[in-house]
């Protein structure tokens, strides 16, 4: 089993701990120190040997730092959070801050009208991070000031960084060799004028050079540093010993050295060294001075437009996890009310989707709510928190695989017994959004800001909403949260083919329930059309998921006749392609889930 | 009449004026001049003495430049004009450039590799535009240097700068005292640490002290420049004899000034002045030297957001303007296909308008066009290109009106006779378009690049599209082109209460035909709905215009449940609105064209 239900919430052994930091702040004569969530890589997740924020003050969510000064701590925390770290920290000791809301800047000046040293770890925050708290700080007598990483001197037990092996990425489903990559991305940094890139994010570092890694959980990511010279070479920092399997899969063009040596190979380079300002951490920018150049994060855009192979790969993927995803759906079908609980159906699903040995991973915990857990975005279920599904209650499903073919993400909300007229009619507007933004087609050039409204307008017109992006990047076989395309008023990056993207509006009501549908679909150069502007090249979406949606929940009324042909002709392709996939009675149930309405 | 249909392109007479102009050139060491259509107030209509791009090059679009060389000159025209400048300007002495795909920086590199010294008039040029441009040719050998208007040395018979007086805009139609804008104002400038700002944008003058002028067509402005002072004073540079109408209007709190003294006042003032980089003259810059701090234009957003006195006026204006319509409508409806022109429909559609003695103006130069020259979108029909109405077409009607409570703007498709399923087809995707934005309801802090995708989704599901923004800001009795906010791509300025914009999506098909149908809107808080999130706090539009669609064109087996709802809710609003405002026949045709499909 990869998912645990433990509750990790130890809210009393914060304060202790806080109070060995605030000994440290003397000693260091600092005002403060902060302690991010995020790791040199600024990912997702971390791995346990950097869990400072949630060792220090029992917080345990995915973003948000604490300011830790004398006689005030300070836990930011953004929307999907508020609730959660209530419970998780000791609110004695610690004080949850809203943020973006309230930014740092903003906060400290509050705090310390007298001014003072702030300490923080240089490889733990962004350049623009530091930068744009500096600026907001100009004049207010607080400062920030590089310093050791307090955290780890305190921390006695703290685990080792992660070593595990690294594996090679076959071609069958990389599509395009490391080599053929780095000489593409090189020939980027020859226009751009710049010598080399500096590169921390393990998953670009993965995509670059075809290795998948298995240091943190849900990705299948190493950890480690690269440099990449103009003339396509590599220098890839990190420990020889992760790379003992690999034979000689790296080839001529990438050079190994021990992670420690990263920041002596940036200082001995002579050439315009690319930093990524969002995502670099601030120690390379000190030690490269004036030769530091701000671009792009090379391989982010390339690893966001996925080739053939990679779409192959994720169409083939989703398809083994719709049949897994099916098998529980008739499972949980069978079951009556208030006999299984949201354990029992994260269990079963995991066990479902292990069914065929391809599983390498889950790709993140799975979201299980039933009735009001479900209005919990980012719920997870523990031991503590686990409910009954009961009759007239909905079950917001959410969760999703990695496979060496590909990542999947998908949720499903389904009916336990029967469900009120409310909670229906809620659903099919969701379903309408869903629909809006799957049946669209655009002119190239748009970007998610440019069409998230689509999978908003049917809630819009009841003045409902909810509170998280329509849609976020998935990766192939890497992170299932990728950046930079997403489909969120945040997005200006246009979107491209190739870009696999997330679509999944919802709807939430606080105590009560929870719904949200999510496929994910890949955006494609659009097929003419005979009627069509011959002139105008637009995109639309190929589907990747096919896993029946549940019709007990549509108000059929309520759909346009071409949103009921759009779902009629959904269901009849998840027949199609997921029917020769199941067996007998998951078969038989399959036929009914997707006969036409 | 307002409106006059003689032929104004006189290819002929560019090519002597450009070689006077090389002359010049010559004696000045030049390798080239710029020559704008914009003047000092970057406004989209100029007076006849700032008409110097028209007048080198025969071109009389409303926005573009000329680029005149040694042995080229390139006349940069938007998608727009890319028709119309073939038959405007002299094509053997004269270059047609697409702009602004081709950038002015990146031609001149293309045609000086050697370098030069390229003159420019800064009073004609924005900060930004300027620095763009110097930006771009950094490095090339291309220098842009200040000098006097060549063109107006050359001119010999330049009218006269403009001279229309000034008159007071009633506080009635106004809705807030000059004096208290001013002191609002103040307030921010201060808040921003600016001591000053310069405002060279006439509508902005014009609403700020609550004064109207008459010194362009279709606008009813004054030109001048102003300085707000951080206390509300206001300097105003205007000619005295512009003014003499207006008594006391202006108060205690406005100094009149000579125009000719504005820079020597720029340039005595010791504290920190706001320019807008996007429309101030560079002029300014080079007077302020350090003293210039760049902010928004102060008055656009105050300005943007209609006051209740202004939008009831605006209501009232469009109420009158619609029944004028409507008797524009029942008159083209009676006449035989065939037997009426476009210059019949314009002069006919002034004739109603003029009815009632409240017309000011007409708010721009409408367009007619019939057939295939409903395609072209900025079509003036003139006595050469007038054609006749003739069965099976529609004629595009776009119009407005300049009325003391407000300036309207409308565009109604028009069936002549029998019109075919395809023009049927178009004409109802478009209506689809109009009608998604009139009902969309969404959350505050939006701009028009969120919605305005709504407007063109039927057309994109059908590969087709439009080539112009969707809407545009409208003045109160001031432009009918009004920033910032715009329902286009461009645009992300936050939609507020208050702001008033068209609604025009439309379908062009060259050689064929040509569709828009418009409508302005209001943006204002949305009603609550009792099934609602009461915590989310949301817009939508208040319709302005109420003037009937043409039944005839709608396919009504395509429209939705919904959007029939709303085409005959919209209709019986229009019977009840403008059905008291006319009689006999007229008031018949209405009760026809707005029954319920």
């Amino acid at each position: 089993m990869f998912q645990s239900f433990e509750v990790t919430a130890r809210p009393d052994q914060g304060p202790p701990r806080l109070a060995r930091l605030r000994q440290e702040l003397t000693a260091e004569g600092l005002a403060g120190f902060l302690v991010p969530r995020a790791d040199a890589h600024q990912g997702e997740y971390v791995a346990a040997h950097d869990a400072r924020l949630s060792w220090l003050t029992g917080f345990t969510g995915s973003a948000g730092f604490c300011a830790a000064l004398g006689d005030v701590a300070g836990v930011f925390i953004d929307g999907r959070y508020r609730t959660q770290v209530k419970a998780q920290v000791a609110l004695s000791d610690f004080t949850p801050v809203p943020w973006p809301e309230v930014q740092l800047a903003d906060w400290l000046k509050d705090q310390l009208p007298q001014g003072g040293r702030i300490g923080f770890d240089p490889w733990l925050h962004s350049v623009a991070e530091i930068e744009r708290t500096q600026t907001a700080l100009a004049g207010s007598g607080i400062e920030l000031m590089r310093c050791a990483n307090l955290i780890d001197r305190i921390w006695d037990d703290q685990p080792a960084p992660p070593m595990f092996p690294v594996k090679a990425h076959p071609i069958e489903f990389a599509g395009e060799t490391a080599e053929s990559k780095c000489t593409r991305l090189a020939e980027g940094l020859r226009k751009a004028g710049h010598g080399a890139a500096a590169i921390t994010l393990p998953d670009s570092i993965m995509w670059l050079l075809n290795i998948r890694g298995a240091d943190i959980p849900r990705n299948p990511v190493a950890h480690g540093f690269a440099i990449l010279h103009d003339d396509g070479r590599v220098d890839l920092f990190m420990a020889a010993e992760k790379l003992k399997d690999l034979g000689d899969h790296l080839g001529a063009g990438v050079t190994v050295h021990a992670p420690e040596s990263f920041l002596d190979a940036l200082a001995a380079l002579h050439v315009p060294v690319r930093l990524d300002k969002g995502t670099a951490p601030q120690i390379l920018a000190d030690v490269l001075g004036d030769k530091a150049v701000y671009g792009e994060e090379p391989c982010a855009l390339p690893k966001a437009r996925k080739n053939a192979a990679e779409i192959a790969g994720a169409a083939e993927a989703h398809l083994r996890d719709g049949a897994a995803m099916v098998e529980l759906l008739c499972w949980l079908d069978a079951q009556a009310p208030g006999t299984v609980s949201e354990i029992d159906v994260v269990s079963k699903l995991e066990d479902c989707r292990r069914r065929d040995n391809a599983l390498q991973d889950i790709s993140f915990e799975t979201i299980a709510g039933t009735g009001p857990n479900g209005a919990i975005i980012h719920y997870r279920v523990t031991k503590e928190t686990d409910a009954r599904l009961e009759n007239g209650q909905m079950i917001v499903l959410d969760s999703g695989g990695q496979y060496l073919d590909g990542t999947t993400d998908i949720t499903r909300t389904i009916a336990i017994g029967e469900v009120g007229a409310e909670e229906r009619h809620c659903f099919t507007l969701v379903l309408q959004g869903m629909i809006a933004v799957s049946r669209l087609r655009w002119p190239r050039g748009l970007a998610g800001r440019d069409l998230e409204g689509f999978g908003r307008m049917p809630l819009w017109l009841e003045n409902k909403d909810f509170n998280h992006g329509l849609g976020h990047g998935v990766g192939a076989y890497l992170s299932v949260h990728e950046g930079p395309q997403r489909l969120s008023r945040l997005s200006e990056v246009p979107l491209e083919p190739g870009m696999i993207l997330s679509n999944e509006p919802g709807y939430y009501r606080e105590g009560a329930f929870g719904i949200r549908i999510e496929n994910l679909i890949v955006a494609q150069e659009a097929p003419p059309l005979s009627d069509g502007d011959p002139e105008r090249h637009m995109l639309n979406w190929r589907t990747l998921t096919y896993v029946p949606i549940d019709r007990r929940l549509v108000v059929v009324e309520m759909l346009s006749a071409a949103e009921r042909a759009w779902l009629n002709e959904y269901h009849a392709q998840v027949a199609q392609l997921i029917g020769p996939r199941v067996t007998g009675a998951v078969r038989d149930w399959l036929d009914r889930a997707t006969a036409p309405i």
